[in-house]
């Protein structure tokens, strides 16, 4: 079987909440990339975020070893810059090999936690 | 590469809720289409609001610059008519030029934000 | 332009929570169906639940006129039986046009809100 | 009609919050794979988990009946091995037959819970 999944994702719609609720870093406001890839060869994924009054930013690269999954925050990317904080802004994930990529926020800013995750969209 | 995405999307579940808890604009119980333009012209792009009741709302017209993205409330939308809250309705996005198109509701009604997202369903 | 979506829809993870905590009917624990007809000709739709220990249910017939959108709780099925709370289930939903359907939960067992929502999956 | 779904599902953003707040097992902070065979055959199925740092664990198999619905807790695998709490995972189901996978995290941690599900991503 060649390796399971796609090499352009789509992210429509990012929002890292700008305040949290609870302990570091497990509680804090952050959205993810989670990047699978089931395959035998090591995939080499570059990420590229868009904003609604700016050119994008990027590329920010991401090796994923082979049958290994990388659960990316877009809080911890900072070359060649951060991601801002309260800020709409959506993602291009493209890799060299077909990896699957899925979107999760975690929303901390009231006193209890929210939650939302799905697959990120296919482009090719 | 020719722009990622597709031209047609549908959102099928939208609810906003007509209650909010928290500070606004940001904590206000709301929904958003988040329209991302990965490609190199501009989109332009025409909302319709379906009822269970009524004749559909619309069109709503938006521009999504190249290499931008757009994360628009429904909340927002006023010309021709506003989005009623509190009441069910359906949606659909159509675009001139490839785009991807997701889906998020905000649920504030209760004292901890409840949150929702997902890839709006492409048509064509 | 044809009808948008497909006749077959799937739904794998159904679940009512059997509490909730908020205002009836708005905040009870429920799930729901929702069903976006923007083609021109009424769809007439069957929808069958499954369980793990048992035969399906069903068929619950629903009409979606043209241009509507019905969301439909699971909670209200009733013929030919109600779907019961607190239990794992799936369903199907079949139409004799294409129809787009996405599943959303509304969990209230808690003290806030819990809300998550997903297209269902096209089989056709 | 052949039975809806596919054979391959991946699932790329998995974790079991370590923590929980309510009844157990109902409010347990969990992930579930749920798993719809619609077809007249039994499906055999087989769970591989996938990590950041080590080889994959697994296979896991599951039967789940014709006609009938198998939502499996991550947090109740044992054989080969437990899943870990607190730790980034991603999952690969593989049927005999066609069926459809959800994945849904339940997320107990502070005092209300978080929900969160979506379809999986089909490979074939």
């Amino acid at each position: 079987m060649p390796a399971p999944g796609r090499t352009v994702w789509l992210i429509a719609d990012g929002f890292i909440p700008d305040r949290s609720t609870g302990p570091e870093p497990e509680m804090l406001s952050h959205e993810t990339a989670s990047i699978l890839n089931a395959g035998e060869t090591d995939a080499h994924v570059e990420m590229t975020v868009f904003f609604s009054d700016r050119e994008p930013a990027g590329p920010y690269p991401v090796t994923v070893a082979a049958r290994r999954t990388q659960h990316v925050r877009f809080n911890d990317l900072s070359d060649p810059e951060p991601v801002p904080l309260g800020t709409d802004y959506a993602a291009m994930v493209v890799s060299d090999v077909p990896v699957v990529v899925w979107h999760t926020r975690l929303d901390t800013r009231q006193e209890a936690n929210a939650l939302a995750l799905t697959a990120a969209w296919p482009a090719d």
